[in-house]
């Protein structure tokens, strides 16, 4: 019989014709990656585990997404979400490109400063948010504005719609 | 080989010692249900398939959850979003229980009303929302305040955070 681990593994790498598995998200934060590529479940087939056991990082969570392209600016977003992330391309029932996920120099119009009074968030302003990508321990944005720093929390809670 | 559908069936009844398998959640919910159970995936292991074949429904979705017992609440918050929703109760490795959600006559709390004039908006106010569950083609709450209905609709982009 199977272990689940070795069952769970089975899930992800099972045949689709075409789309992407991310793998190597740290634990938890797999739904935020989904709420990122706007994915509410319209599409083709997901999967999705979290919290298994990963030789690398201890426990990661992996997705799986049928018929999905991410854009540039999808990767970006991913690397910030989850900068340990693993991208598999998958074409035709194959991985075509594997690859990791790159920290951006800057980031642009994809969340907001959180400082209120920020030109970014003045209603008669149209200054587009824009930020520098710093990276210690974790990826940080110091706004280009106001020089506000985001940490990863900040960023997800903005994802999540908690702020 | 196994069929890709045969590995997704195999993942969802992989073995966890104690948890729930809610399946039969109509495709493209699953998300909301793990919205409306506050799991940010902190907890044990998640496994989630979205718009996988069924038989009975076309396409469905299903959600394992490792570790997890389900409150009054979150069955009867389950319920609206998925009507169509089995249980399944798992303890020291087997299926103990096994039922289909079934609507409340009442839900207390848990949602808002949409009408901004409702009582149960007014900050002054102590008014806690409740509502009359109709079953129609799908389950539509109406206040027991204002007499407003809300559709399916309503409460998914209210739980996930929209409105």
């Amino acid at each position: 019989m199977m272990s689940s681990k070795a069952q769970e593994k089975d899930l992800i790498v099972s045949k689709i014709r075409d789309g992407i598995v991310i793998d190597h998200i740290p634990a938890g934060r797999a739904l935020i990656v989904l709420r990122v590529l706007r994915l509410r479940g319209g599409e083709g087939r997901i999967a999705l585990v979290m919290n298994v056991d990963s030789r690398r990082m201890g426990r990661k969570d992996i997705v799986k997404i049928e018929g999905k392209e991410l854009s540039d600016d999808e990767l970006n977003l991913i690397s910030l979400i989850a900068p340990t992330a693993t991208i598999n391309i998958i074409r035709d029932y194959s991985v075509i490109k594997k690859f990791q996920v790159k920290l951006p120099e800057t980031v642009k119009g994809v969340v907001r400063c959180r400082n209120p009074k920020c030109i970014t968030n003045q209603p008669r302003e149209d200054a587009v948010p824009a930020f520098k990508v710093l990276h210690l321990d974790q990826p940080i944005l110091q706004c280009q504005y106001c020089g506000t720093y985001l940490t990863i929390d900040d960023i997800n809670a903005q994802l999540m719609g908690e702020r």
